[in-house]
């Protein structure tokens, strides 16, 4: 398998972390996609994934899998147990909802601002900005981040008693939140001590390291 | 099960569509939330749901799920083998990511044109609105018919050989679509033979009908 990423990007984060969660980081190949050069919004790149983002997941056989829900979906699948998505109904659709709204509340949010409200990936990549948008998209965020907080006061991990994608979804959010110097609010006490938890996996710690970046070839 | 929704949304049709295909509309009593009075944007509501969206499953033990994808994973999942979100790993992945995709690049564009760029559900309910964002989306789901089209020019269903998750997502784009006036371009010919074949299905004809709107109480 190959993933083709960038190894500080906050999505690639959650599936590097997916694959450490799965203990399947030995058997990826990661070819790196250079960000800030906008190589994911090249033609070559384009054919892999339409959308132009990053991570993309490449099979033995050819097949393309972009999206990091449908990524870690994949990988987890490849279990007998899946540990990540879910094994029950009722599991699955609470991890897949909570999940998505992480995604919707939080990271895509911040993702937002950072391309159109700040200077994100530079002037030849962002070749569009709607800053007012961006800035009410970090104003969602920073939203998003007491709802997680009210969620964490009443359970352990985002969908409830265990730990799983949902959970990876919102550590990206929080990575990116980071990056572009959103802060947790002192006052989400429980998200910041989930956190502080989450911070300590060593799927969260090795995320980085394991990668072996080459150049993406034609 | 209960199902909070309105009878003429597309993201609800998704839903709808997914319980036909499942042949289990008659385990579902469907409660109206108003859309055009704003109803999903009350207090009461959003309890049920943080993002204030339909439509919303409610299992008989209260457990709520949000997010159309979700609650077609729930669905799905309930059957020992399941019809539209995959079997094996690699159907698996494939279906979630042109889902995901079609919500991005089609269904979600139109849904943000929709708010942003026309009077939407009217002044009392689109209380912020960015016209040259919901512009910029009108002409990404346009640019996501053509992709799309494209794709169906290869395969005779969204994600491959059989229906799934995946062609539920772009018909409910086009649903959208159809609503705001945005027609599928000629040249996609593919994606407009494809349509007809959709609309065809019980599931997708049915999908209005079916539903006995009471009024939500709180
Ligand atoms: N919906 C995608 C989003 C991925 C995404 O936005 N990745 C970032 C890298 S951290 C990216 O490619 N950003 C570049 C851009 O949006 O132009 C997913 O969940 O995988
Ligand atoms: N991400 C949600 C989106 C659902 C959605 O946008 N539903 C529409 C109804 S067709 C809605 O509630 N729109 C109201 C709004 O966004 O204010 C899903 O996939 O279920």
């Amino acid at each position: 398998m190959t993933i083709y990423d960038w190894h500080t990007g906050p999505y690639p984060a959650r599936v590097r972390i997916a694959l450490g969660e799965l203990g399947m980081q030995s058997q990826v190949r990661f070819v790196s996609v250079d960000l800030w050069k906008g190589e994911h919004k090249t033609p070559v790149f384009l054919v892999k994934n339409y959308s132009g983002t990053l991570p993309v997941l490449e099979l033995d056989d050819g097949t393309l899998i972009a999206e990091c829900t449908a990524i870690t979906q994949y990988l987890d699948a490849l279990n007998d147990k899946p540990i990540l998505t879910g094994v029950t109904p009722r599991e699955q659709g609470v991890i897949h909802m909570m999940s998505k709204r992480a995604e919707i509340e939080l990271l895509d949010a911040v993702s937002v601002y950072f391309h159109h409200a700040t200077p994100g990936l530079g002037p030849d990549v962002e070749i569009y900005q709607n800053a007012e948008w961006g800035l009410r998209q970090r104003d969602k965020a920073v939203r998003g981040m007491h709802y997680f907080d009210s969620v964490l006061r009443q359970v352990p991990f985002i969908a409830g008693d265990t730990f799983s994608m949902a959970d990876i979804t919102v550590v990206g959010g929080l990575i990116f939140a980071g990056l572009v110097k959103l802060s947790v609010p002192q006052e989400c006490e429980a998200l910041r001590a989930w956190y502080e938890r989450m911070l300590e996996r060593p799927s969260v710690q090795n995320r980085i390291v394991m990668s072996e970046p080459v150049t993406i070839s034609a």
